[in-house]
């Protein structure tokens, strides 16, 4: 099934593969990534659930991101992705997390950060590994393109780290 | 504006009365409702984040349900829906929340609990208010129909609570 959504495939992938589990730590896309691992039946088997982390104290507080990261460089940041999902690796249980954090828009950019720069990244016991974005349109077209980026990222983590492990 | 959606309804009552911030905490849900809440362009103002609680680990370690009621009455009960509205208030720091647990289905039903058995709780400093609904159809209906009511409940509530506070 090539047209299989990323969701069914890293359904397909862990329920064959035991022992693997995975979480969101969710800014931009605010549960929206959970949601969609959460689809397919008999998710529970290896969705240990996600933290949508808005607010700065939330990131701080639950995942662990240090206040000076959110700061400088930001909570928009390489370096706050990669903590967000770390974070959420510990605070969930979980084996493998995806994170994402951007501007959504309309307002929220800076000189610097423009309306759709976004984060995504994955964290696993081998370490992390961070994307950099710049998705086009308005607040609903940049969350969607945050949203599948996240899915497709981890599936593409998994079926590597399924492989090597 | 009669037609407008539960979150744009939250957004118009939040943004013109400072200070109340929400939350949620999410199972059968698994983010859904936390996404709609970050829909309106602004709503990091009151918008906390949210705790999807997907395995029964997060919902102890997290927000701090106590094993014995996972056990019995059991994750999808209303104690539990209440102690995860109570848990994520403290965790995310906000002032109201809302939780959902449930059955979406099509496994997972019990002798007693049925697919589509969904419990949704609200907590605020005030207290806790819980509901039960058994919602018709397949798995994405009763999520779908779980998320509806969480928002629509939770903006029930606020425009009580910030009409008495």
């Amino acid at each position: 099934m090539p047209d299989a959504s990323p969701e069914q495939r890293i359904f397909d992938l862990l329920t064959t593969r035991s022992g693997i589990t995975i979480g969101t730590a969710e800014s931009i896309t605010a549960g929206a990534v959970a949601s969609r691992l959460a689809t397919p039946a008999g998710a529970s088997a290896y969705l240990m659930g996600g933290i949508v982390s808005y607010a700065y104290d939330v990131k701080e507080n639950v995942l662990g991101v240090p206040r000076q990261v959110l700061d400088n460089p930001g909570a928009v940041s390489d370096e706050c992705a990669r903590r967000m999902a770390v974070g959420a690796r510990k605070a969930l249980g979980a084996t493998i997390t995806v994170s994402t954090t951007g501007i959504a828009g309309p307002s929220g950019a800076t000189q610097r950060k423009p309306v759709g720069l976004v984060y995504i990244a994955v964290a696993s016991p081998d370490g992390t590994t961070c994307e950099e974005h710049t998705f086009a349109g308005d607040r609903a077209a940049v969350t969607a393109a945050s949203t599948e980026r996240a899915l497709e990222m981890l599936l593409d983590y998994l079926l590597h780290y399924a492989k090597d492990n």
